[in-house]
């Protein structure tokens, strides 16, 4: 049984060959890994009743070169005037650009591009310069009835970048990356859709020597994918960051908007608050590129002051009590945690597995003290804002905490959470390699029904043998909250894995969730919205395409449901 | 001059006598008044050139009974449709009903009635007892292509009442005024749309003797209008209340909506937060009945903590240091004052003169001490929720202010603010009858742009000879905060008073303020929409009316400037 005898898998280290299918699906930096723990393997070969020998070959790695048989179905005369409107070198058309801009982080496109098997790309991949190219782009493609899709940071993880129609992809990241303004009257930025989370969060660190500015700024905004996430893919998929309990979902922390559409430029204005009839800039947020094309996004953003930054963590006796000491919490009205999280026993039990913790002294304090293994449950989180104001709202989740029975576990967990918060999807490649999925689904949830939701998904997920279901919420409401399930199994095959995945979000949607809190609804969830919000008010969004995008040519095919 | 022998005008206390145009335009409560001091009226006299003599006479009171010529164009058998949804005494053609619910409050629905002459009313009135009637008079007069209005609290300052096409006029405070359920874990609360602001708020302080709740809670919605406004008034013209600082304005306060369109019924979910797309529930809030009838609404509610609440109050030398140190409260990270407000130096001068502190001790102390007439601003407020929140955030509004040279002036001025706080439009009609128009506009501004348009229109209004012109900014949020102009004058027509209206409101769009912050847009102010928003976000609002209301039967004639 010792540590050292023990086999362990050559996880990959190498950063996939360019050009490879693998340099397409491969989560973030090439050079970036990040392997299970010894407790991890241990953990999986238990669970899916592998042994060393299922981990002695990884399979499908998608080394190999990409290699598309299908032509562009661009026609000449298109392409030049593409490459008049910005320039030969911001057009492609060969195979490698046209399927990497037409892909996203699905397990499913992962597992297509494994085996070679590709599907709809694009025809012609483009990188504006500007707005002013973009208009022009919409323009011609309108007169040519040319479908438009966007590329930004490249992370959906719902089939929101895979073309049902191919046509034009305009990727974003390449130039219109830059903040334009930051406005210290107004606490705004004026910021191009394609720049990404740390540029943007780095930029507004450091305003006083990059904008003249008297403060420093954060944008609030850490999603998982905060690394190879883009500032509009955040806005128009309405994404949720990890500190979204404090600072708000990207639905929140938008101030204004700047759309090319068919229909025309839609530009919305900067009041904080009006009552001028309904607002065209919250009908644009989260269109997912249905309507037109963001070109410019104004953020609201916040005092930087990290040295206040609290944090805590807790072990509560059960799900129970950590579902009601964090909705007293968001209840309370003394302030908001910026990060929150509780995990259900599940969750708990896998990471304290995971971290090595179960089995040593302080497993054992923790038992003595009556916090059971699969019933205790994990609570971190931090406080931000000025000092005094993130002290008492510390003071004040500890003092309900203990109410509820908690114990006091200091601020290193959610230190050592905050430090491998971007790691995680790394190991995705690694588990993959040996047949092995992890993938997450996730959904809103009203209070009264979180329990019934947790219960029913994860019956469905358990009942399949051998899954390891894991669950958090993490974005905390005063009406609610989001419960984000992470499963890992041993993969059949992709088809039955699908099926799978399918059951899960039946489940969500059956149980009262909704079908997605923050990964937006791309071509993967969109099929289940017209039965969550009802023929009535899909019947108004197709309106609003019919408006906007009468030819269908914004991000055609299957997107919210609308054709 | 000692004020025995001063003399004051006869201030009618006597109710309007029933029947009579005076019961239909006259402020609240029929038996409440509240009258100009002495002080007021000594600076009437003097700003406006005016004598004792002029106010020996009232004029124009409006006491004659309502005398309507025009019939109901309403026909028999619409009428027998009707009578037969809601029951006969349900529905009335009488000339009173007619236009009280065909009226708001503005100034020049005040005068019209006054002298006796009467523009368009409904046809009949219409009291449905749920949203069933409201589903079948909506489908009947989608059928026979009659225009359908909505009356709730009726206090529109925005002609939003006064129909451009008569037809039938809903009134919703008669039956569907009761909160249907208070569910305690989401902390929300169902709620009828004619349900009053005293009686909503009343229900939820005291929701464990009614709804068996755990704990109280609070609506934390109180206009000016609180008294005389709606639940679903709020809601469809976006009102804010005066704590709106910290608890929202109507448009973060509502949770979901359900609506009676001609396209049907829309209900939306009550998720605080999804990524499925744009939200039909943004959509719906500010519609003022263009699209539908709103027939239900789901509210956040807060926990009810009055012992909490921290006022506060402050003398400032200048406006810039108002207006800088209210934004560095609001961006500091520390949560938010309840009320809070500042005034600027006309109205702190005209409010210390009416309170009777000009002249006194406390005067002279102030003004010694640098806090000069006509430069220093006065600044109040509350911070409401958890005990330490509270008491911390004043501590750091004090810490703010004393910042920017501030005197403190403890709690006393806003617990005074707080008695009078719904009775100044009581004054009102006192001031009319004597032939003076006290009359509002206000805006939504972004902190860059305070200044400009605080100065535009002020040099606007005080370019008219005569004219008291006090502002406040009344809202705040990171991004920027409301004005409030309250102008005082001798009226010399209704037309030559209506005009300068428009000046005010064109000074206030032309110095880029919004044309409304919490008004509403009514007829009044949607001439202004499409220059403020923008010819193709004019194009979107079209679509959806086309959509919710192809027929044009819903609060038609030109609200938002959709016909």
């Amino acid at each position: 049984m010792s540590a050292k005898k023990e086999f362990i898998p050559d996880w990959t280290e190498t950063a996939p060959p360019d050009g490879s299918y693998r340099s397409i699906f491969k989560w973030g930096a090439p050079n970036e890994f990040k392997h299970p723990s010894n407790a991890w393997y241990r953990m999986m070969k238990k669970e899916f009743g592998m042994t060393d020998d299922d981990f002695r070959k990884r399979k499908d790695e998608g080394l190999e070169p990409v290699s598309i048989s299908r032509k562009s179905a661009i026609g000449r005369a298109d392409l030049a005037r593409f490459e008049s409107i910005v320039g030969k070198k911001n057009v492609a058309v060969d195979g490698y650009s046209r399927l990497r801009y037409s892909r996203g982080k699905t397990m499913e496109e992962a597992a297509e591009l494994r085996s070679g098997r590709i599907g709809r790309v694009t025809d012609v991949v483009i990188h504006p310069r500007s707005k002013e190219d973009v208009r022009a782009i919409v323009a011609h493609c309108g007169r040519r009835k040319i479908p438009v899709s966007v590329y930004s940071g490249g992370s959906s993880v719902t089939l929101g970048l895979r073309p049902a129609r191919p046509g034009v992809t305009l990727v974003m990241g390449t130039h219109m990356n830059r903040i334009l303004e930051i406005n210290e009257q107004n606490q705004s930025a004026r910021v191009q859709p394609g720049m990404m989370g740390p540029a943007y969060e780095e930029a507004l660190n450091s305003a006083p020597e990059k904008f003249g500015t008297k403060l420093r700024y954060t944008g609030g905004h850490f999603p998982q994918s905060f690394e190879f996430s883009s500032v509009g893919g955040w806005v128009v998929t309405l994404g949720s960051g990890q500190a979204s309990t404090y600072y708000g979902d990207a639905y929140h922390i938008v101030l204004s908007q700047e759309y090319v559409t068919p229909a025309g430029d839609i530009k919305t204005l900067d009041y904080p608050a009006t009552a001028t009839g309904p607002k065209v800039n919250d009908i644009m947020k989260g269109s997912e590129g249905v309507f037109g094309v963001l070109v410019e996004v104004t953020m609201r953003i916040f005092r930087y002051m990290p040295k206040n930054t609290q944090r805590f963590a807790f072990m509560l006796p059960s799900w129970n009590a950590a579902v009601n000491a964090t909705r007293d919490v968001v209840q309370g009205e003394f302030g908001m945690p910026a990060v929150f999280r509780i995990s259900d026993p599940e969750e708990t039990e896998v990471g304290l597995k995971l971290y090595g913790v179960h089995g040593t002294p302080a497993d054992t304090f923790m038992k003595l003290r009556g916090y059971r293994p699969m019933e205790r449950c994990l609570l971190i989180g931090t406080a931000e804002g000025e000092c005094g104001y993130a002290k008492h709202v510390k003071r004040m989740v500890k003092k309900i905490c203990k109410g509820y029975g908690a114990m006091y576990l200091t601020g290193f967990a959610a230190k050592k959470w905050e430090h491998t918060r971007y790691r995680e999807p790394y190991m995705r490649e690694d588990l993959h390699d040996y047949g092995i999925v992890i993938d997450t689904l996730e959904s809103a949830v009203t209070w009264d029904n979180l329990h019934r939701l947790h219960k029913g998904v994860r019956e469905f997920i358990k009942g399949r043998p051998g899954t390891i279901c894991m669950t958090h919420a993490s974005h905390f409401y005063p009406q609610g909250t989001n419960l984000y399930f992470i499963f890992i199994m041993k993969m059949e095959s992709v088809k039955s894995y699908l099926a799978f995945q399918r059951g899960v979000i039946d489940a969500i949607t059956r149980h009262g969730g909704s079908p997605s809190h923050h990964h937006g609804m791309g071509r993967m969830l969109s099929p289940w919205l017209e039965k969550h919000i009802g023929k009535n008010q899909m019947a108004v969004l197709r309106a609003l395409k019919e408006h906007f995008d009468p030819n269908n040519i914004m991000n055609p095919g299957g997107i919210l449901g609308l054709d």
